[in-house]
This record gives structure tokens, C-alpha cells and sequence, in this order.
């Protein structure tokens, strides 16, 4: 029989309607279209971007020249313009501003080739590091109250680019996802006096049914009412609210499981297509009690139609204890 | 300059950022692959589907025989089933419940090649009038809250079979996104004394900048923050929070402006994959004053990236008065 679960912190129910027998390997993965032809993110190519707000790596050299390990660049075809005024404005009953905002490109590896999850922990460090400098830096830009990180892989994702790469963008406004899960969070809070998150963590680590792997400060776990087979979330030991608060140690250990979960994912799906966003606070909300930053990690496996559109709810073919264990099983 | 939009009941924003002279032919859409073979919704296969629970037109012979314009069947692979009690369990901090529900394939018409977007309007109305019929069969079952109808068309909007067909899920649980509707539109409602939805008539009307199409009872409008490029609603004029109370007379004006819209859809991108949902009131909550039943058609144009998981919000690279001015274009 089906089975309805409740994300605790969303409220959102998701359906879990197992296909009996279904295997890691009964999804149809494409391989990513390497296009080839001439590639912005490549070294060399630095003046076909705008120009570098960070790098990392480049010992000796102008900017956006090459011999950087990690860059972020603005996005050339931005969502969002850096330049201007808020401006917000009626018709009528309906309410629009004017579409102020930060859209950067992580540029994560120089080699076209890499691929984020086959790199070492060290190199993927960078990365890390880029979101939270990132981040300290726009946090300065009063206009803006959040910035939201996240990384689209293969193109059934979203990724246009096959270059190694995430994006971040700053937002004037606070997300709906992120209000959600401070207002779900809160709720709990408010009823418990705990953190949802770190009760979560508690019984994931307790129960070992979810839990696909851990190191000193982190646990990854397959989350208990998963939008997609092989969702991922990985979480903080120890209870803190901002990404940016993070010191060199847990920055490293960050890698390390990050690198660990996705290969993992890979060794179950080979070049599946994903989507990783990272949650944390708001810009200027300061320490939460109540709310836990963490990175979910969703694999584009299924899709959205009109059911998902009509409900926000989600139809999900594998349990996830079920894709927990293959995702353990994986051999490093 | 990009521009942020907000839906009005849901609050959610909407990002336009337009790309410069993009045109509906820039869109690139698959032709939906015809896969041959052996199509369960054809007429004489009827023993190959779960038995019919509503047939139109068959106007002698037996159950599950041909001759039939319009028919019902269970799905064969339900996300949800029928038999059985509720039953709501606790895992530690987690919920759970058994997955009860209905999942009904509505066949809307006997021809294999025939497009929903293509059939007359006195076709099409069959299938207006099965969901009325099928929604108030379900409300009957005191197990449900919710009936969901809706319609996937192209493989990339997540049709699996390409008979001509939609969908109705019967919820034993109220969905997000109907709550969200509900809670937004009462917030209006409280401020204001008028149904948010009648406003928004009024105010595309009046404007006719979003307007696509009108008849005697109903309108169709490009959304002032739509998730996807020509997205569309269709209104009914009069205000009424559900599907099912609507007169015969009614349901041929939906049948007829439903024709018009999808056409004028189709001739802006041919085969265009589209998802729609009705949005009505819930099963029990009797007549609403702040609620107006609608449908929402979303083309399936851009994807759902990591930026749409991590805030809820949408990219949308043309404003709907530009949209709107392609779909009011199209010969008919």
C-alpha cells in the first residue's frame, strides 16, 4: 500500500508510491551533451567574463587572467542587475519592483573535464569557502535580505553549461522556502524548546534507517518525506543557524561528506542529474534558536506535472530507507 | 531591467527577466514521440483497464465494451488506493498515514490521434462534465477532502501514454497549495470585503493587458506573475468557490472558451507540453465568499532548477503582456 508522510518541517506530504522491485539502475540517466566549442569558464578565457569578485589560487598575475583554482565571476546573463535602486511599485491590486539583485558564477575547478563529485575533498573545500566569502561580502549590501547558493548539475537540472560551476543569487526579498522553514521550525520550537533539526539528527543517528553516512561534525541522511528517490540532506552536528559562522575545521569535514555523499550518489546513479541548495538564515536575522542550516541535495529523477502543480505535494517511487541502503552499499 | 512580480494570493514572486527579442518560435518542442504498440485507452481494449466507473455515449452493450465517447477507469498504477481504512501512525517526531485515495483516468475521447486541443468544444465538454460528475461521486466518500483533476499532455509535462487523457487524485488531506490559495484569498478577503479573484476579473478586464479571450461566462487571462512563459487562467465572470455547482449552460461556455484558449496556445508553439489543474474548494468546506474556482495552464517551457528549490519562486524569461499579445495574435 501507498504510504503519505509529513515533511515536519514543511507540512509538505509526500506520497510514497513504491514500484515494486525497483533498482538504482531503472533510471534513465543521459550523459551529459558535452557540446564542445569555446567554454567562458575556462582559464584563458577570463576577460569573456565579467569581472572576478573572488579567486582563489592565482599567486602571481593580474585579475581575470589565468592560474586560479576557484573564481567567482557576476553572471553575464544575470536574473537579477547589482545596479540600482529598489523601487517598488502598484497596479491595481498587484504589487512588482524593480529587479535588484546579485547573480555570480562559482567557477569551482579550472579543468573543463572535473566533474564537482569526483573532485578531492581539498579541492571542493574551495568551494565551500567561496560560498561563505560570498556571503559575508553581500550581507554588507543592505538591500538585500537573503542570498540563496545552489548548484544545478546535468541538464535535466537546469545546468547550460557542462563547465564545473554553481550560482548564488541576492535577493531584496526573503524566499518563500526560507520563511516556510523558519516559520515551521519556529512552531516546533515554540511547542518543544528544541530545534527540529537537531531532534532529527538525533533519531537519524539513533534510528540508522536514514542515515547514509557522518564524520566528526556532519551526518548525511536520505530525509524521512524525500520530493525525489536518492534526496540527501546534510546537516551540522552541532546546532547553529548560519552557514557563515563555520570555522576552517568544519569547513573541511564539509568536504569531506559532501565529497563522500556524492560519490556515493554517483556510485548508485552514474551521472545522474541533481540539484544541491544550501539553506541558512536570513542576512540579518542574527543566531536562530530555532532553525539549523544544511545543503539538500534533490536528483532529477522524476518529474513535475499537473499532480505536483495542483497540490505541492510529490510522488515519490522509492522509500527512503530503501534508496538509503543502496546508497550505503556503495563501495568507495 | 529585470522586474519582480507578486502573485497576489499566493505571494509568491516572480522573477521576469526578459531576454531580448525572444519569440514563441524560440522555444524549442519535441514532438511527442508516438511509441506504437498497444494502447490500453483505445476502444476494445476496454478489459485491459480496471473497470469503467462513468462512460458517456455508449449507448448499448455492456460495461467495459466500446461505443463509449467518454469513460472513467481507476488508474492501473494508483499513487493512492481505494480500499481500506485511515490510519495515521507516529515514527519518534515523524507522521505518517496509509496512502488512501482514488486515482481515476479520464479517457476524453475513443480516437487514439485526436489531441485534446484539437476536439470541438461539444467534445471536449464531455470531459468538463465528467469531472463535475466524478468530483461529486468522491465528495460522497467521507474519507476524502480533496479532489484533485488534472492534465498532463507531452511526455516533458510527464504523460506517460499519448491517448488523450487526464486525471483526478482523491486526498484524504487538504493540499499546500490549496491551503495557500485558501489562506491568501481569506487574508484579502478580511482587508478588503471582496473576493480577490473578482478584483482580478475586474482589473484584467478593465486593463486589458493580460486579457487572452472572453465569452458570456468566462474569461481567460495571462496572470500578472505567471511561473511560466504563457501561462494561463480561466475564470469564470460570477462568483462561485466550486466546479461542481455549474449549470449546463455554463459548462458548454467553459468547453467552448477551453477550446479557444488551447488553440490560441497551440498556434503561439505548436505541441506545446502543458500541465492544467482545476483549483476548487475543498470537499467540505460548503460555499466560500473569499474563494473563486479556476484552472491554471502551465506550458512546460523552462525547468525546475536548483533557484525554484531553494526559494519557491520562479524565472521567467516573458512577461505575460507580452504573451498575451502573441496568444491574442493567433488566427483562429
Amino acid at each position: 500500500m501507498p504510504e503519505l508522510r509529513k515533511d515536519p518541517i514543511l507540512g509538505r506530504w509526500i506520497i510514497i508510491a513504491q514500484e515494486r522491485g525497483k533498482r538504482p539502475t531503472d533510471f534513465l540517466v543521459e550523459e551529459f551533451k558535452v557540446k564542445g566549442g569555446f567554454c567562458p569558464l575556462c582559464p584563458g578565457h577570463e576577460k569573456t567574463t565579467p569581472n572576478e569578485v573572488l579567486v582563489y589560487g592565482r599567486e602571481w598575475g593580474p585579475s581575470n587572467s589565468p592560474g586560479w583554482k576557484m573564481r567567482v565571476v557576476p553572471n553575464k546573463y544575470p536574473a537579477l542587475v547589482i545596479e540600482g535602486h529598489l523601487d517598488k511599485q502598484g497596479e491595481g491590486l498587484y504589487d512588482r519592483m524593480n529587479g535588484i539583485g546579485a547573480h555570480e558564477v562559482i567557477i569551482e575547478t579550472p579543468n573543463h573535464h572535473d566533474r564537482f563529485s569526483h573532485l578531492p575533498a581539498q579541492e571542493m573545500l574551495l568551494t565551500f569557502k567561496a560560498y561563505r566569502d560570498r556571503i559575508r561580502d553581500l550581507s554588507q549590501d543592505r538591500r538585500f535580505n537573503y542570498v540563496v547558493v545552489f548548484k544545478n548539475f546535468g541538464q535535466a537540472a537546469g545546468a547550460s553549461l557542462e563547465h564545473s560551476h554553481s550560482q548564488l543569487v541576492a535577493l531584496p526579498i526573503l524566499p518563500r522556502m526560507v520563511s516556510s522553514e523558519l516559520d515551521g521550525s519556529l512552531s516546533y520550537y515554540k511547542y518543544k524548546d528544541r530545534c527540529i533539526f537537531c531532534d532529527i539528527i538525533r533519531q537519524e543517528i539513533q534510528q540508522k534507517l536514514r542515515l547514509v553516512c557522518e564524520n566528526s561534525h556532519f551526518v548525511t541522511v536520505t530525509p524521512f518525506a524525500p520530493r525525489s528517490p536518492f534526496e540527501m540532506w546534510i546537516l551540522p552536528r552541532e546546532h547553529n543557524s548560519s552557514y557563515v559562522d563555520q570555522d576552517e575545521a568544519s569547513l573541511i569535514a564539509l568536504a569531506e561528506i559532501f565529497s563522500e555523499t556524492l560519490r556515493r550518489l554517483d556510485g548508485c546513479i552514474a551521472n545522474v542529474p541533481y540539484n544541491f541548495v544550501l539553506h541558512t538564515q536570513p542576512l540579518r536575522s542574527g543566531p536562530l534558536e530555532h532553525y539549523h542550516w544544511h545543503f539538500e541535495i534533490v536528483p532529477k529523477l522524476t518529474s513535475i506535472a499537473g499532480f505536483e502543480w495542483g497540490t505541492g505535494f510529490y510522488i515519490n517511487p522509492m522509500p527512503p530507507e530503501e534508496t538509503c541502503g543502496y546508497l550505503r552499499d556503495v563501495q568507495l
